[in-house]
């Protein structure tokens, strides 16, 4: 049997899995990102997390070690100045790795590596060409075309969330107005709820998407219409994404997908209404099949399969 | 010295021309595509054209023939119901023409091998991931990743005219409402002016987009005003372009963009403001270095030189 390592780096935590040919995480650990300040301390225990994984499967070899992080550049193997991590300047990963371990070590950031999880070991599988959408505190975006992951000249292809959805459109996290993230994000899914209520008379309230979308489920009528508005956006954006690389199928996932039919219904149809008609019957929209606790691991363990 | 054969199927004419390795077209000929009914006759004589043009320059043998065409598909090596075109229903060419020459048929859309000619031959030497925009009676897009044309699962990616820009916006001719062709393609920049003329209390007239350009050079200030908005919107689907693919450059080309600074100038202005933090810097927007009379064989020709 051989084994990948998948390595998920966030700013409080690390997780660390290893990952057999079919896909399943056969053991995990857990390091505190947020307690180290300097790399060589960090890859040092890091590096005695994964020889304990291996320990734990009695595994005495890996295919590679495949890292999925916020700032994370395919090409050069390191993670530069991420703002949420306490380990600042350059991260050179990949080289202190393998100090440690002479095997493959791949990094790529969490958006892409969840899009080759969903092509080595999801609903991609099969697919040479896809897109997926991940919904969260921002929104993310990971290309796939030929069966390869889309990093571009810089390393940093693939962050539809920034696509300016509505000129002049909502403030965005980036600084700039109308991205995609501005409006579909879990807070960009408040703000549209918060504005529905100003237009019904009514003032803000503390809620939360997830809360929104359990208002949702119970028939909520101002809850419905900002899943609704919602759902038509991300119909558009995915729309425009098709005209890029005309892929098989368009996946998504993330916390707020979670609601379900409240948000896929009105994306289905938005999707459909804004295709552009040669790709009518070519492309469908699809959910994540990746278990959510398990995307991350797999997703930086898939990065191992990529073809040079 | 090594020949590749570039033809440019267009509705009235195909125009055909053998280029030698450093782009240089050495001899062309024109069929026009307007007389034939039936695949068969057709690609006879565009044959009769190559053969001729082989000896005009007493060539032995070409590397391939590439063919630029709407509707041409790279996978398949047909072009489909071109709405176009005067022979109807499904032109098998590469088939066809392997018939009467053993050598490589390469086919994609007109757009699409621009973009390889930018490549081969062009400004675009060199650079691994770029962005073509045609503007013109449409607008047209190729990309670059890798080094190789994105034709995307279907065959048909890289119609970037039909990003939706302004939800619920103007009707474009695609029948779906606010894509980019609908503002910037030579019909879309007229529209334009015609609006500012009536936000200023004029009545419509009849102009074309070259004479609006035209109009901008002597200092017109509606004219300005017009390609002012034209540069801005285009710049905005630049920008967004790039979060797909971080592409190194992104060359424009097509007859409006002839008027230069009046469009290039705002264009620039609003590509840099609207682009993503992470990308400044990293890609600039550039003009075509191909001639406009040899941009669709010389585009053509290059398709030929695509690594599989």
């Amino acid at each position: 049997m051989s084994y990948t390592i998948g390595i998920d780096i966030g700013g409080t935590n690390t997780d660390l899995g290893i990952v057999d040919e079919s896909g399943r995480i056969v053991a995990r650990r857990r390091l505190p990102t947020n307690r180290y300040t300097e790399p060589g301390p960090y890859v040092r225990d890091m590096m005695q997390e994964v020889n304990g994984l291996m320990h734990d499967i009695s595994a005495t070899t890996v295919e590679g070690i495949g890292i999925g992080a916020p700032n994370a550049n395919y090409y050069t193997g390191y993670i530069d100045n991420a703002p949420n991590l306490t380990i600042k300047g350059r991260l050179n990963l990949a080289e202190e790795i393998q100090r440690y371990m002479a095997v493959p070590v791949a990094l790529s950031n969490d958006a892409n590596a969840a899009a080759y999880g969903e092509y080595i070991y999801g609903g991609a599988r099969g697919m040479q060409h896809f897109i997926l959408f991940t919904l969260g505190t921002g929104v993310g975006s990971g290309i796939v075309i030929d069966g390869k992951l889309v990093h571009g000249g810089s390393g940093t292809a693939g962050e539809l969330g920034h696509n300016i959805l509505i000129p002049d459109g909502r403030l965005c996290s980036c600084g700039r107005k109308g991205c995609l993230e501005a409006y579909t994000s879990a807070r960009g899914i408040v703000q549209t709820y918060q504005e529905l209520r100003h237009e019904a008379g009514l003032s803000d309230v503390a809620i939360s998407s997830k809360e929104i979308g359990d208002l949702a489920r119970q028939g909520d009528n101002l809850a419905l219409q900002c899943w609704e508005r919602t759902g038509r956006l991300l119909g558009i954006a995915m729309a425009n994404a098709v005209t890029f690389s005309a892929p098989q199928a368009i996946f998504l996932m993330g916390g707020p997908t979670q609601v379900g039919e409240p948000l896929l219904r009105p994306l289905r149809q938005s999707f459909e209404e804004h295709l552009l008609h040669i790709y009518a019957g070519h492309c469908v929209v699809l959910m994540s099949q990746l278990p959510a606790n398990d995307v991350a691991i797999l997703g930086a363990a898939a990065l191992v399969k990529m073809k040079p």
